[in-house]
């Protein structure tokens, strides 16, 4: 008899996302462990309950999800779920906290689809706001691709510890660290730059149109804030390529559509089989096997 | 396809109520998303992971139960799980903290059985133990139905403070708050009613049998309190509709059973549509649906 | 209607096992409440809500899980739900915190199968590690069959009292407490012992090939402890039954596959009846019965 599938919700909030819970619902998963605040002390007893319960042939029915508001607690709970993991006794995870792998992605393949990457001619990304969780994450997948990413932020010397960290990860990551504290700063973060993504706290606005719009080499701006006001003036959380005085333009909900794709497919995933890792650049991939197959961005 | 029935159980206890969720198994609905310890802070992110996972057309599929033992707190946190939708974006959601809700709608619906209004005499209910969860619905949903309530606290502020707080719902409502601590102001309220409703703390008789069987009006007599002594001397909890001298009676148990089944039936019309918002009088509202279909009081 | 299963999993721990929780998917169990840090006080609510929710006849389909890694705290939640339940309003419950009772019974059947007593002969099973949650139990299930049990400590004190709390339970127990802190006392307690336990905590090598394997009269010998190094130097986790230098060996991962089929069988054994408590004595006898069915131990 085929097991029943079981994700492992590891949320570091006091009460876990059920956000995610109901994603994982609609994904078919069926039956959910929830646990909420959860921390590094928790992670090795509850991943070896995913580990010693089922034969390894059983094992791919097994999943862990790591959630929850705090980007860098998720990521430790991440990292050592992996750690914990032993020869073929493992299960597939997934690192999704604040939804910021899958909306990167989601972002990323829009840039690829408007702005693809040749080989040949250098392209720039602005990104706004590249300190923060999806900013981080969107920097580090567009470096991955090969663009040249100019991570801007209100004070330089963060910027450049978000760059240093990608660098890590990344040696050669084509990266600029940039101060744009002001609309001033951001025109200049934009020249040479042919797409902008804004990707700073909710309900901030980081740029205002006049500043923005004016950038001659923008072709594509993106902004993944979805309260009001958005990041980039101008541009509706709706905006799915959305033509804005030649710009094209994508809001949050437009992107949200194919981040809750990306999220779906790779719960999915999780259940094909067992020794799976999915942190950006793997749902990256995803997103874009699901474009190969047809999806619209 | 359609999707699975999820329902976001937000309790204010420790432990969310197994009580609760059990019901809700039994209800039909298919998943549970089971929140305990759940404070004012909670309610955004866990409604917006109702509100944004599922499309307009599906999100009757999910739904918010708010439960636990504290009525109070559960009401803020219901009144906040409305003020958190907007638009299209909304799920239906139920308020049963305590069963304080469908308790009081299975009492009244005993209430409209044996001494129903209509509309010409006045009938008075006198309920002891007004102030508390029960009791105070119990007042509210009779009012509301055009009887005259007589609402007895063993102090007398408290029963005023109970009947301001329904006038500010009901503005007509006919109330009149007495005292009633001991077994001769007992009798006091007694005199002109026609029904007894006795709803006080768990565990606490409120009326000796020679107070309350005497009074000469009462027809229906009505105990909540389930665990021995109860509230009225004299009357078992599995009555249903005994006649006791004269009176007809009802003990805790025999309300219990269409209690019940008014929960059930609440939790299934919650995913018939995505915009009801379940308090005391649409509670009732279903109960006296329930009877109008047959169901036996 | 056939009512869903539902198991209410009580866990003392912060975080409810993931263990434990997957075993009850795989055992066919439809839906787990579960709970974690669940204290004494917790306990009258959520047994309730088993005990009200179902009419008797469907009472057999809600049951009840105690777990956690503290097994003292355990067995007071588990007799505190013992005690909840009044005449025909109660549901089944089981007791396996840290996997204890599973874990005893199978390394029990063992003994049963390799050293069976035969009401004649004294057989003395030695139990290192015996003050232990498992050992205890090893003492306790070996004593009730009529074994005598050596019940070894590194502190007699502490082995005299574990043995006290099995005369409690067994008023005949033929146990004697010895103090085996060293390789010498450990030899000495081998000595006119047919078969030898290792339940120490995990991690922990209790005693060294040459001591233990050069005990004239050791026909089997169970090592409990699953992580490296092993309670009995030279056993593998793996051993099930393997012939060691004429030894009779078994890991504590041959002993696991068995009691994980003890865990399942005991998880649907508590949906087939409202009235079963499952501690030590209960889970050894389901685990013989599986034996007289076929199971290989």
């Amino acid at each position: 008899m085929t097991k029943r599938s079981v994700l492992i919700q590891l949320d570091t909030d006091q009460q876990p996302s059920s956000f995610d819970a109901i994603v994982a619902v609609d994904a078919g998963v069926d039956v959910q462990l929830r646990h909420g605040n959860v921390s590094l002390e928790d992670v090795r007893d509850l991943v070896y309950g995913a580990m010693f319960t089922r034969s390894p042939d059983d094992l791919k029915n097994t999943a862990i999800f790591v959630g929850g508001s705090d980007v860098s607690a998720g990521e430790r709970i991440f990292e050592n779920v992996g750690k914990t993991f032993f020869g073929p006794l493992r299960v597939s995870a997934m690192l999704d906290s604040n939804g910021a792998n899958t909306t990167a992605a989601a972002a990323v393949l829009a840039v690829l689809k408007h702005v693809p990457i040749d080989g040949h001619d250098e392209i720039t990304v602005t990104v706004l706001g590249a300190t923060g969780p999806v900013g981080s994450r969107v920097a580090l997948l567009l470096a991955g691709l090969g663009y040249r990413v100019c991570m801007a932020s209100r004070k330089l010397d963060r910027a450049s510890e978000a760059a240093a960290r990608i660098r890590q990860r990344l040696r050669d990551a084509n990266l600029e660290a940039v101060q744009a504290g002001n609309e001033q700063e951001i025109s200049q973060t934009l020249e040479g730059a042919s797409v902008l993504v804004s990707a700073g706290a909710i309900g901030a606005q980081l740029a205002n149109q006049a500043t923005w719009s004016q950038a001659a080499g923008i072709q594509l701006a993106i902004d993944l804030n979805a309260a009001a006001p958005g990041g980039l003036e101008g541009i509706d959380p709706q905006d799915k390529a959305q033509d804005r005085n030649g710009m094209t333009c994508y809001g949050a909900l437009g992107i949200g559509g194919v981040k809750m794709k990306i999220h779906k497919a790779c719960l999915k995933r999780l259940f094909e089989r067992n020794d799976l890792l999915l942190d950006a650049e793997q749902i990256l991939a995803v997103g874009r096997e699901l474009v190969a197959q047809g999806l619209n961005v």
